[in-house]
């Protein structure tokens, strides 16, 4: 396992805002906002939002498209020097995702206490018995990513609110 | 959480055969050989084989695809009546998709004592702090579905060793 992050502070905020805006994408088109970027060297190579609904597939994460369009890019399903950047911490699937392409860092920003699994239920990222480990960091940007989700849901409920009454 | 499973014993070994057959597809291009199918009410919706080197996506396992497949099939992310047939006990991702696609039953043939997590390391299936669970059960074919595997690895080092002496 990494112990320390190869990133200084601002590329940390930069590269959040890029997940940030992929998020945003995700809300655009109705969908919860959640964003993925893969960096590796410095470059964007793999970027991805939540598309749950449009598609109607359960596995459309961020992280799931952003860490495949990463592969692509390299052409190699591992992604030993990267750094991964989510708005929302990682579900068992995307943590596993990340796990299997050996990603060496991942950030994220807002804590998931319902489904969270790099740190808040448990921290499959770290986990000895798994054959790969990734440096772990939460809370980039938890404010403006959390306030994302909260918002949209917000709305959300404001919206069905509304509807109903006018049933 | 399903406590009981809704299939004969036939069934069971029927579908896992048909797991096993999407594990020999692999097989014949060199991959791991590692199949899942799901199945809804008795018909297969979804099959898939790991496809990792062809592909050089780290996300490219089975079970992956035999739920998205099945998806793309019902139109609708959530498979909640249906069962996934896998020949090894599945990763953290592919575990993580059975949760998140909701499938009902999950039914593994070889366990996997390095990387299982529906029994082996943890079961993330029945984890009840998720907020889907399933009904999973392991060792159905698991000689049939273990040498595959075992099979495939003795004749990789048995080339590559072949290899180096020609070197």
């Amino acid at each position: 396992m990494e112990r320390e992050s190869r990133l200084t502070e601002e590329e940390k905020l930069f590269f959040m805002q890029e997940a940030i805006n992929e998020a945003k994408k995700a809300e655009k088109i109705a969908e919860v906002p959640i964003g993925a970027i893969v960096v590796c060297q410095g470059v964007i190579i793999g970027r991805g939002h939540n598309l749950r609904e449009h598609s109607q597939d359960a596995t459309s994460h961020a992280e799931m498209f952003a860490i495949r369009e990463a592969c692509q890019q390299l052409n190699n399903w591992r992604l030993e020097d990267c750094q991964l950047f989510v708005t929302l911490e990682p579900c068992p699937m995307c943590s596993g995702g990340m796990l299997l392409s050996r990603v060496a860092e991942v950030y994220f920003g807002a804590y998931d206490p319902k489904g969270g699994t790099a740190g808040t239920l448990m921290n499959l990222l770290t986990d000895e018995r798994f054959n790969h480990r990734a440096y772990v960091e939460g809370g980039i940007l938890e404010t403006e990513c959390g306030a994302l989700l909260t918002d949209f849901f917000r709305e959300l409920r404001a919206k069905k609110k509304k509807a109903s009454q006018n049933e």
